[in-house]
């Protein structure tokens, strides 16, 4: 087993990471301080994994939400049926919420626990790729708004990460692609040398081969933890974080959350992302080139929807939460392995990049 | 002008106490970071004290909502209100709320600041009794459930606390009363010489004169202050605060709330607690009546709701968020001026405090 540290303090906890974590019975209840437990996990999740988990928990009160699946429920309104359900089950500041699923589950349940009494603890037990490799690890918790991503949240810590790399083998191949998109993105933003072990591994990843996918579980894992823990609250480097996330969200916010997946939205605004440093003379065309080319042998979209016009991606930029009063703040490439934070793009350059199309990242 | 610091590392910030503060412009505008703020009021106190926030927020780009008044628009309801007014007003994350009215409007803007964009700025300007010396001070923010009272919430800072004692001159009298119940509290916790000064200056208080209100809000403040710099999450000593708030909050719950003042209930729940430690042998007799006589002079109920039964009081305490696995938590006298918490309460001296009615606190 892979044990990586998030070091914040009093808030500190570890991250597991194994094949077959699920069954491992005492690591989990050891974390549990009470003696009810409640689960929020969605359909199809609960059908695969919930009948296992709850064997793990025999002997604690356990009662269980089974959201819809995808990203509709991500909503206040799945906040108010969770708090519901705790209320009436008579759950009091003792319990544990456990999110088993992928990131919108961890996101809900999280921040359910962030809020439910003013705070109560919570386990993550990611199933898909992206949530083992992003949102599981960190403490960023929220909802959606219908103006915006993520726009009702905190930042709240769990107790624990229990990631089972075995659930993506149960996991659609679309999905496995949309959590490479958050793989590669550790690559870009901190390690060269994992951006080209990626290059050479992605074959053994799209089929989820045992080790290779635990190491980049792993990898990804020790990258974030290291961000998180000089930077809680996203008031400096975590931003870094966000490559690839202002065109991202832009681009789900036009399609309605959902259409396109989180990790394909990222995959798209890392192309773009990448383009954009080109043109601003930050990275050598080929660099550009390697980053779109990696994202398309994952099977992810390398340019934005045609319908999505430059005003309009402008303008859903503008309300991303990484605005701030002096602009659309951009995530660009300094190097493959190194970014940094820009807000003073030029408009006339950013246009040429959103106007690219199939031309993103290739030589004029 | 007096000040009082909450010593809390990061989160550290003042709460500010003067007649008149609000004409002082240049001491709240030193606190707001960004271009835009956002004013949480309800109806009445807009028509009274708006106009002049406004004119201290010259310059800024300034948005506000107005509630209604009373208890009722706290819930998830006015979060989604809140935060849908910050979306259309395009506020991010450099914005900084300002909650202008009584506790209900605290909690609410105090939570919509916790949770938008996963946090922004917030500063508290309270204009009752009850939100200066209690809960503008601490960082909790809450919103209602139907099942329960504060049980939607977080621990979340302000970056300051501005109070002008000149707002009590336009407070129903009612409220003030209320108010009143917490500073008795402070005695009751904490202070026994603090008490003995409330029983000799409760003429002054009622009537609102200046340096009586001055000492008394800024005496509860420091107590407050701290309290919450020992235990910021209520994992201990921070409980004490809660004094009469077990058996208020299920006062509260029965009668739905609004129909009681928080105070009120709270004034109800410290004549129950000191006759409860009477009973159990923790205080004189003589102690416990010196409590329920000063509530009473102040215009506050001493006894529960006559309709309110014994099994559903207990029924409702046992939801409320102090509840732990082992049972329902009370905060019980040991002396005027020290408290403790206990949760192996006696079923049957519970019973005989519970139906006690007008002989509360008597001496049989």
């Amino acid at each position: 087993m892979e044990v990586v540290k998030l070091d914040l303090g009093a808030n500190s906890y570890e991250i597991h990471i194994a094949p077959g974590l699920l069954n491992d019975a005492e690591l989990l209840r050891s974390r549990i301080r009470g003696q009810k437990v409640f689960v929020v996990t969605c359909e199809t999740v609960a059908s695969l994994y919930l009948e296992k988990l709850e064997q793990v928990l025999q002997g604690f009160d356990v009662d269980c939400i089974r959201l819809p699946d995808g990203e509709q429920p991500k909503t206040l309104g799945s906040l108010e049926l969770i708090i519901d359900a705790l209320l009436s089950a008579k759950h009091n500041r003792s319990t544990t919420i456990i999110a088993l699923g992928g990131g919108v589950i961890g996101d809900i349940a999280g921040f359910a626990a962030a809020t439910y009494q003013r705070g109560v603890d919570y386990i993550q037990v990611p199933t898909t790729l992206l949530a083992q490799v992003d949102s599981s690890v960190g403490g960023k918790t929220a909802v959606n708004h219908r103006l915006g991503k993520n726009m009702i949240g905190a930042f709240y810590q769990p107790r624990a990460v229990y990631i089972d790399t075995n659930s993506l083998n149960t996991l659609p191949v679309r999905e496995l692609s949309a959590g490479l998109a958050e793989v590669i993105k550790y690559g870009i933003l901190a390690d060269v040398n994992f951006f080209s072990w990626l290059e050479d591994h992605v074959d053994e990843l799209l089929t989820c081969e045992d080790s290779a996918i635990g190491f980049a579980v792993k990898r990804c894992c020790e990258i974030k933890a290291e961000i998180v823990a000089i930077d809680e609250k996203e008031e400096g480097g975590r931003a870094f974080l966000n490559l690839g996330h202002t065109f991202g969200h832009a681009i789900e916010a036009s399609e309605g959350y959902g259409s396109w997946l989180h990790g394909e939205a990222v995959a798209t605004g890392m192309v773009l992302a990448a383009d954009l440093s080109r043109r601003m003379g930050k990275i050598e065309s080929a660099d550009a080139l390697r980053v779109k080319n990696l994202i398309r042998r994952c099977g992810l979209p390398v340019k934005p929807p045609e319908k999505l016009e430059a005003s309009q991606f402008i303008e859903l930029m503008k309300v991303d939460k990484k605005a701030t009063d002096a602009g659309i703040r951009f995530v660009l490439i300094e190097d493959i392995g190194r970014v940094d934070l820009f807000e003073d793009v030029d408009s006339a350059i950013l246009l040429e990049t959103l106007a690219a199309g199939d031309q993103l990242c290739e030589t004029d």
